[in-house]
């Protein structure tokens, strides 16, 4: 079975510290403070407002330098083989990218954000409001990420993480 | 400014109870259990693997129902007008879902989850696992919908919704 083709086009463009992927923290948490900013082009600007009350926003964002996508991937932080689903890497069939990151002000069409994990001139796909009654999950398991996410905190992406 | 559109093909499916919009749960929280199943595609399967391992996964999908994208909203939860962007209103630019679930298990190249809250048939772009400690923020400010997430709970879909 399969299902139809989708196109979207991006609605913004992320202007960030990191110019490529080594170098980059793996996730937007961990007490990342990376300073960057979120253009949203002219045709939707009208959709931002009221997303200037919100501390914390959904980026999603297209990998757009990510290598071919593989099912099997060797995640970052352990030295194991695991699908791409449960996993984070960029490397995936549809290579749209999930990050949460603070938002401190709106100026008209620009976001200004902290936390950020993303490449500079990421194209982006669509905003939502963080809202904990939402978002927030008490979880009871992490799979093979159970015991290595306390090191996650001091890694970031070496080259691997491009795959 | 404008990027390239990118194309995403579904790697899957959802059967859920819900056939229309209308008795949906807005979200999928707030205790509901609603089960229901996420097939995943015979090119994608390998890329589940471990995926089991985790209690709750992000799926991404398309809002293949949503009416055309509208750059002001009134949310469901209050009676006024923001920005698409402030809101997770369906009938966005980009009609990307974004809604994370219980996994209760895997069976082969089935999701059997819990707290449903996506319409039958609803193709799927990515599955990634629910990490607490890239996921979970402390908010500051939740903007509009300060004060209305209390009731949000007892709230199921109106016609509105689907606009």
């Amino acid at each position: 079975m399969s299902l139809e083709p989708v196109t979207f086009h991006p609605i913004g463009i992320v202007h960030s510290p990191y110019k490529e992927k080594v170098g980059t923290p793996i996730q937007p948490s961990f007490d990342n403070e990376t300073p960057g900013t979120i253009e949203i082009f002219a045709p939707y600007q009208e959709g931002l407002e009221g997303i200037e009350g919100f501390s914390h926003i959904y980026v999603l964002y297209v990998f757009d330098r990510a290598k071919e996508a593989k099912l099997k991937v060797k995640p970052f932080l352990k030295d194991i083989e695991v699908g791409v689903f449960a996993t984070r890497a960029p490397s995936r069939p549809n290579p749209i990218g999930l990050s949460i990151v603070e938002l401190k002000a709106r100026e008209g069409w620009l976001l200004r954000v902290a936390g950020l994990d993303i490449l500079d001139k990421t194209p982006v796909l669509d905003i939502k409001p963080y809202v904990p009654k939402f978002d927030i999950r008490e979880v009871t398991r992490l799979g093979w990420m159970e015991g290595v996410m306390e090191d996650a905190s001091r890694h970031r992406a070496d080259a691997r993480f491009g795959e």
